[in-house]
């Protein structure tokens, strides 16, 4: 028996794109969708500018708009609201006892809130039992849409040898900014060298998600990793999916190919490769001469898999490479399903009663 | 009285460039238009598919193009021409007694040639003297497209603190690749991660062209500095200027701020400052929130001056900031007429007795 | 039992496009590929240039590349040659036995050879029994990318009116000119008003189309429409889908209603509409503002359907539309395959005696 | 000694470029900025977000931005106000006293205003002494960007045949939208066939601009013509400059060549000749295969150049070609300021008694 979800901030981009994609899910269905006043008591269909490029689910077309408030009929809430918003209206859902999975940066640092990535650290899951918002409501979050690229690169890098020094440039395409989003005039044949606020995301976010959980359950916790990164972030006119150039300084001084090697060896663990939004391949070494790219790679995996090519020795530190991340699959949407599948797996979801 | 000139590989993309910027240039004059035997014969019209945004000048548009053999009418030449037969071509130029001013990649790392770029290294002259092609005839060479933006941000960095690594992602235009260069499907929403042969110019020109002069006339020379450079190259679809994302490493561990201020104390030589060619400012700091941005910004001095933004402290380096520089004119043709221009001004080129 | 099938040209942009679409094909398996010198006696894995978004299937990835000559052990070819040489090497396939089922223009015009889009015009398939090519072997071809959105948007206009004129403009995608096709440096933030060839086949090739069987079977045979078309076609920035502007002068000047009307009652005659690659809707209406548009409707029907918008009158004629469809899916590869599907269900496709 | 102008509007996309443009102008000087409530007070160095390609004129930036009401310091005002708002501030600054060159739609088609394309109905001008807005103040207006470029290549058409009906599809730059305009994820890979209220203008406009001028002075009087123009709308993703493929039928079946030879025989007329901002070339006929393109040719005459290519016949009408202008500066800003010369030149402009 399928859980009922609703979405929050349900007529945005990244709103749209969990509507899309649960379109047809095995575990989940969509019976409420929740937007800001404009939308509200509109049917979906006409509440939403669609910006999806295949139909709009009929399921869900013909739900009616209602306000963010814990009042759904659903059984856990997706939140694809904005970070202005998410802040509090996420707390009283979860106070109200409703599952929140949310994208929004806001509660993503929290002590007790798991920032999550089911293939990289499952086991932070156990935050959402220190959370006292209500007896069956919490927050569960993933990363930033550049984050999660980088940080599924550097896990085994971490496990392997141990990681001292990064160095990242991004290259982040248009969707990361929404719609309507960045202005064509400042895209079209364009570089934009900031985005603000997302350079401190990708300078802390991996240095919590890497770090190990001490303690369990309701004593658990996670003191992030202490090394430097230095983030440079700018926006490229490209439509889907981040580039990232990374260089890391690693323990031992480790050989190019030992890098490779250790890329090439992260596997999926079990409890993760069996969920339907997991793809095959977490994470996928290309060793074309030109790869990744985003326009012929974004796509595999359906948006899941993190592309990795051009591993390289490097003159300043030990090694370079260049990660592609689909921004609102991985990065967003696909990565808070994962993130709701991994927690329906362990019991964490369940029917509310009404 | 002007010199004539004569371009090699005056048909391709650079080459083109060429034409255009002498076009009532006060101090030179083509004469003599050279390319491959396919073009050989024709009139400059009719074998140029010109691309340039300009009309062809219709002074260049009549004059037969002929093969680039060292027996064109003119007084000195600009090679813009491709790497394969750049090195023999302007060998045998030099030779004839064809002072070359080049773009091409064959002959920057000879000893004994100037890689030159006038505010930066003028001393570096010298070197022609040690050179035996012929009595009036010498190679002089500008750097690659990518490496002259960040060098010149990187040489106030070097006279006041000492750089000791660089790390730099480039973001490159496609014009960097010629015509008809880069397929639009690989360009159009998408970045290639790869230039072949860019990453080793951009780790070892720099080094070259920051080194100081040892010795004087032909008993001068230059022996490259050794902090490690760590380039990682990027096409992006950006129709002309070079975006590079630099973190430095410096002695001394200065703050921001002071970087900020060594960037913006660098001043043009006084016997640069008064070229035809040299911008009103060489190296301009915009602390704009996101400046610069190749649409807006590539044009800032005709082409001719390079700009740093974001100029900021850096978690694993000491500063990081973002450099725009015109790849076709600062980093090709314009930088060449440039140096012709220093070695005019040093009384180097002469018209040639006929 | 499945049918073996040859690709001719397989390592160009349409021939990759044709292994891409045929993999998992319920009826036909690619047994063999084929192309010039260049390319023979390796593996497809590496002669082909690989382009597509998604992975080369494996199956055919190890195939040794074949030259373009009648000795492919296959039941049928399809033909993504290069107008330069398939007029020839079409011949000899048919005349060795071969179907060919060719997307190249050189026999599009050929009185015998059937010019067709299944939904449209199945009855022409009749034309092949007037083929002397050989006992088992014809050719059969698909329109010009270009010309079958607009002919199949035209189709259910001829049946309830009659068409008296027609104007089109199109904007066609950069996909349209294969790989490496048009340079970065003409494609982007661009427009190019002309591309070869292209306006006199969408002149010409929908008055064949439209244009009824006259006989059957070996004495059938048609003869042109005679409505004057002009075409003015444009190369733009788009990745895949030709979008193109119709206006249309009908007998009787029906109101734009009417016209609209009939554009929706057209269905895909049943013979076709069972067929594997037969989208469920074949011209679709669209009655959004602004739409269709390649971004978010090229994939209609997995590429197969066209699609019409903003059917409205015409000061000048009677109504006027946009028509958007998948130029290398509908308009090449998977028109050619939906082709050979109405071949291979009339019983004209049969496995060869070896 | 120079007329001081104001600017409504100052920092929207078309204010902007009415300052760029303005600057060093020998004839006018900006005293006078002028915005919404937003922006008042400030210094519109502060209050405009700069997005021209030059940098900020000083003269300008340090101008405190007033409100746009009729209490400005200066002879005349340009508008480049949104039409919003532009209707009822134009005709109150009319009322007091002062000529006011608008670009906004508003006032076009007014019967007593003119709609001025100065090389092409200079003799509309009389009409301002139709108006009783005050003793001093009047309006004129400039076409739609879209308009200008197809009208001026109309102009030798009606004067040598006579036009008996057109089709226009238009594919238009993102910089038509002013800014923010387009968002990026509508604009890039992307054509939008649908640009509201735009259609209107184009079949419109032209009717009433090369309609002649009945009587005089304040008896004259504008009928606009009333052939029929079929104009269909796209957006795509170029930066700056409309694209038109327009298809003609005229009086007398002139042929292909005939139409080229009026097309070329356009000559500005004598009084305009000489403004400071008109071209020396006002409708220039460019005979390349695949010309005139955006990228290429948009710049030429600084903007103020309207291009023509492809001049050919038509198998539906007579003739077609396409044209090319640039969209906001001969289609907006450009066109305003040629305006003004004109007036001036006329004595319609003068120094306000203060």
């Amino acid at each position: 028996m399928k859980l009922n979800v609703g979405i929050l901030g349900a007529t945005g981009a990244v709103g749209q794109k969990f509507v899309r994609l649960l379109e047809n899910h095995p575990w989940f269905t969509i019976t409420a969708v929740a937007a800001s006043e404009r939308s509200a008591g509109k049917s979906y269909r006409d509440a939403a500018h669609w910006i999806e490029p295949t139909r709009m689910p009929e399921s869900v077309a013909g739900l009616e708009v209602q306000l963010c408030e814990p009042r759904l009929d659903c059984d856990l809430v997706f939140s694809g609201l904005d970070s202005s918003v998410a802040g509090t209206v996420e707390k009283a859902f979860a106070a109200a006892g409703y599952p929140v999975i949310s994208n929004a940066k806001n509660h993503r640092m929290d002590d007790d809130v798991p920032l999550l990535i089911p293939e990289i650290n499952p086991e932070h899951v156990d935050l959402v039992q220190r959370q006292t918002y209500s007896e069956t409501g919490f927050i569960v979050t993933n990363p930033n849409c550049a984050t999660v690229g980088m940080t599924i690169a550097l896990k085994p890098l971490q496990d392997v040898f141990g990681i001292e020094a990064v160095h990242v440039t991004t290259m982040q395409a248009l969707s990361g900014a929404g719609y309507p989003g960045v202005a064509s005039l400042d895209a079209v044949a364009n570089v934009v060298p900031y985005i603000g606020g997302e350079e401190d995301k990708l300078e802390t976010e991996p240095l919590r998600i890497l770090a190990p959980r001490q303690g369990e359950g309701a004593s658990s916790s996670v003191t992030p990793l202490s090394f430097p990164v230095s983030a440079q972030c700018n926006r490229v006119p490209v439509i889907e999916g981040h580039m990232e150039c990374v260089s890391v300084k690693l323990a031992g001084s480790p050989t190019a190919d030992q890098v490779e090697q250790a890329l090439r060896s992260f596997t999926t663990p079990d409890e993760v490769a069996g969920l339907p939004s997991a793809p095959e391949t977490c994470l996928m070494v290309d060793d074309a001469d030109a790869a990744p790219q985003p326009r012929r790679d974004v796509h595999r995996g359906a948006g899941m898999t993190v592309s990795v090519g051009r591993v390289r020795s490097c003159p300043v530190f030990d090694a370079r490479f260049v990660v592609l991340s689909h921004n609102t699959i991985r990065g967003a949407a696909g990565g808070a399903i994962l993130n709701a599948e991994l927690l329906a797996s362990r019991g964490l979801l369940a029917r509310r009663k009404v």
